[in-house]
């Protein structure tokens, strides 16, 4: 669990740690009544503060993703696979929609940017990794099929 | 010029103003030896801090996008479309990249992104604007066509 969080990326790491969660429920990767690592357990994992995990596992708690059982741990809530995914695919959709807007200005076409979804879909990185250079390379070739 | 900065938008306004510079360049909409608005006539249209202005223009010149001639104003340089181009389009690659792994760990499939971004691509959102609420409509849908 958490094996994909990157202490060296952009996104801060109590929010790709609320992002694992949410987006391991609504992939079914986690269940109902799993129980997440302390937040001992966890800081010593990432080797990050354990103030940045305990807020996490909070605003988990707070959009009623998790809850807390006192001296026992923190635990994924019943009926809230719907919920997170309609949520990831909202936040998902927003932010296609600002790179497509983007790449709109920038003269990019449709085909172009759904090449690069799939080509981004065919690698294996992992949210918050480095973009691999053999992605970034497409950016050198010309933009023949618009 | 500048009609799309959104001072509500969760981007940075100076960083809004690099990147439209940016891509107008990458899209030949602003052409080697064009006048950039004083930072005085840009900080009235925007109702934004003149210092904010500032620090995108400094920024463009630092990469080499533009060039100060004192008492004349602010002018794009020449021999940039393609660095600009490649640079535009490496972000774009990125952030494609980003989202897709978001995408992929939520349980989304190449397809439904793929149909994500022709929808965003038909509908006309300016960059940083908010996404509309058609486009976030497809959240609710269930993903049939895996």
């Amino acid at each position: 669990m958490f094996e994909n969080i990157n202490i060296y990326s952009s996104v801060a790491v109590y929010m790709q740690i609320e992002n694992y969660v949410q987006f391991a429920v609504a992939s079914d990767r986690l269940k109902a009544g799993e129980r997440l690592p302390s937040v001992r357990e966890l800081s010593e994992k990432l080797k990050v503060n354990p103030n940045t995990i305990a807020k996490s596992y909070r605003d988990l708690e707070v959009m009623g993703i998790v809850y807390t059982r006192r001296g026992m741990g923190v635990f994924i809530n019943r009926n809230i696979e719907d919920k997170c995914k309609v949520e990831c695919r909202r936040r998902i959709i927003a932010r296609v929609n600002e790179v497509v807007a983007e790449a709109r200005s920038a003269g990019m076409s449709a085909a172009e940017v759904k090449a690069i979804c799939s080509a981004c879909f065919a690698s294996d990185a992992e949210p918050y990794a480095d973009t691999p250079e053999s992605l970034l390379a497409m950016a050198k070739m010309p933009a023949k099929k618009a």
